[in-house]
């Protein structure tokens, strides 16, 4: 037996996806001290329904700890409460349609398992939540970008580039939208243009992932069916979670879809089902029937915030910077003058300790710099008063 | 816009991984009623400290929700927690070199995206855990299976194959094994073959993957230290859970090693950290202290389910039928006479109402046909006696 050091290091054994693989960017940024930080999509702890939380906790322990602590499939009742909330969206949902993930990011994440062979192309919203399409990129996809404008993804463009790759002979995975309370932009896609999308889908034989993490949460106007609602051919994947609703912390989202899709995400899946204590604790406490209450609660408490963001934009902010007012969601996206680069201002905003995302973070094609996106769900109402005044001053000061 | 439903699939779309990966086959045996399983490996929900778990995740939602229920790492008390336990074992642990993920397995899943390009060699042991070797299979890798004996992994054998790859310029990317008490055969590999073995992954510039899923579960004899406390080198990947401890169904393991691996199995762990809440939880749990008093109990409980297994078995099997006494764990691995097929025996046997694991479903080679598994762990001691009344009536009777 020899026992030198030898020549060898560990990181000769990595694979070369190992080797290239980049660190997330995500929260590299603050390397000052934040006082007002608009850059994240948290969720306000304020909101939280900790004690109703407790009590579902209590009585899963206390009632189902051999199910609940053992090895197995989610709660079978969590199964049942999705799909009576996505029935009443009128959305086609079955058990076999159904995985729950450890939040939608995971299910997301797990796409180009699926659908994704080296340069095939992934279509993609700009600006998107990088944070999934980053993903995709690292899969290898291919990514195409289609502009975003105030009525969300620009279907004409999207048809454009769809016959332009039939004519190379490609066809595209899927194309990846969130066509509600748009994440960055807030953008909300019209009808007619979600109907435009799905027959597009079905011509070119592409799957539509609809992104709907926030589409409970609207502040105004009547809701425009879900992509996955109007779907009657089968190619739209809806994928949601509790995160916006009841909180990201207890990682619970899903997918729903066509089945062989649905079995493929599950074997990919490789950790097994979600944990069945958190299933347990989600199942009951949306069996009491409050989670219905709660979104109302929710909602009227970030619209207030929202509110409160855009007026205190109009009074602190030049006229030539544009915030487009959402529907719903966490976000509010500026649009900045031409002098103003959204990655100088973020290093000087830093300065002055506040802190968002710049709209380069928000497009897997390099373009953002024009744009900043606020999110105005985790902030108190003070910090974001203060937030806003101080980024105002920056702005005011430029150039 | 066209709509036609056109001659477009989406199952057209999938990957060619998608179009190959086969169903998980764990469970699809049970077309019979079963009285009395032994097959799988569930802790006892007697033994779940489901009151304790009720004070913790009380107590973290009342003080301590705005954190555990928001996105972010898992708690890091959690980590603190881990650590100390390692270090009590005499592991090098600190923060960079500790991951937590959903599950032992989930983390053990990860391994082929870190180390595997398809046709890159891993070394298992015969028998084994083919819950998670069989992700190894699937990611592309060349499985070699090394013997086990009654002292564990046949380190000799190890060095031949070892060398021999040598010769062919071939270097194993990591050899995955279950020193203590190890699963299926309860083995546990004595002081001389673990150093060999360390000297042999430091010759040869191998990665040791240590499965320590059972190792606080001894019943008798003097406890053996683990690989990574004995690796100077730092060749090993040392890997645990809460599964066998606390409970299953909280999802929580960890591995503990070199910082780069560390690092990039996070990177491609892709839904981001373990969800926060039950990291809380669990963290409150182990900071009462109570952990290592529940340890004993689950020793003494688990041990005496054990003897009567095997005391059972004395009276109840044909005497060339040879049960393997473990050290601890959840298995008696028993070996059969030749006349007898584990795969024949388990129709028999549940046509009888009894289910076990077959030699074959832990062997990646394909062997294993001339021994079962019996998990001990699940079943009441009522449940014990009377599946093994009825297997040795379906041995007795053989042939």
């Amino acid at each position: 037996m020899a026992s030198t050091t030898s020549a060898y290091r560990i990181t000769d054994l990595f694979a070369e996806r190992a080797r290239n693989i980049a660190p997330p960017t995500y929260g590299t940024e603050l390397t000052k001290i934040i006082s007002v930080s608009f850059a994240y999509g948290l969720a306000d702890p304020i909101l939280f329904p900790h004690a109703d939380l407790a009590a579902a906790s209590a009585a899963v322990l206390a009632k189902e700890a051999p199910i609940a602590l053992n090895y197995g499939p989610p709660s079978a009742q969590l199964y049942e409460q999705i799909i009576l909330r996505l029935q009443a969206k009128g959305i086609t949902a079955d058990r076999d349609r159904l995985i729950i993930g450890y939040g939608s990011g995971q299910i997301l994440g797990l796409l180009p398992d699926v659908f994704v062979e080296p340069g095939d192309v992934v279509i993609v919203e700009g600006p998107t939540f990088l944070g999934v399409v980053s993903r995709f990129v690292q899969a290898g996809a291919r990514v195409i970008t289609i502009p975003v404008d105030e009525m969300g993804m620009d279907v004409d463009a999207l048809e454009e580039t769809l016959s332009d790759f039939k004519k190379q002979g490609i066809r595209p995975r899927f194309i990846y939208t969130i066509p509600t309370f748009h994440n960055p932009t807030g953008a909300t896609m019209p009808l007619f243009r979600r109907q435009k999308l799905l027959g597009l889908a079905a011509e070119y034989g592409v799957l539509v992932v609809e992104d709907d993490a926030y589409g409970d949460l609207r502040f105004q106007g009547e809701t425009v069916p879900s992509l996955a609602s109007l779907d009657k051919e089968g190619w739209v994947l809806y994928v949601s979670t509790f995160s916006k609703i009841i909180a990201p912390g207890i990682r619970l989202g899903w997918a729903c879809g066509d089945p062989a899709i649905i079995e493929r995400l599950a074997m990919f899946k490789s950790e097994g089902p979600v944990g069945p204590f958190v299933s347990h604790v989600v199942a009951r406490y949306c069996a009491t029937g409050k989670l219905d209450y709660h979104i109302q609660e929710l909602i009227a408490y970030y619209n207030h915030k929202c509110n409160l963001l855009l007026e205190a934009i109009a009074h602190e902010f030049p006229s030539d910077v544009v915030a487009l007012r959402p529907g719903g969601g966490f976000f509010v996206w500026c649009k900045l003058p031409p002098n103003i680069s959204a990655q100088a201002l973020l290093t000087a905003a830093n300065e002055h300790g506040v802190s968002f995302l710049p709209g380069t973070r928000c497009y897997a094609n390099g373009q953002g710099d024009d744009a900043i996106r606020l999110a105005f769900s985790f902030q108190t109402t003070e910090k974001i008063l203060e937030g806003i005044a101080l980024l105002g001053a920056v702005l005011r000061g430029w150039g």
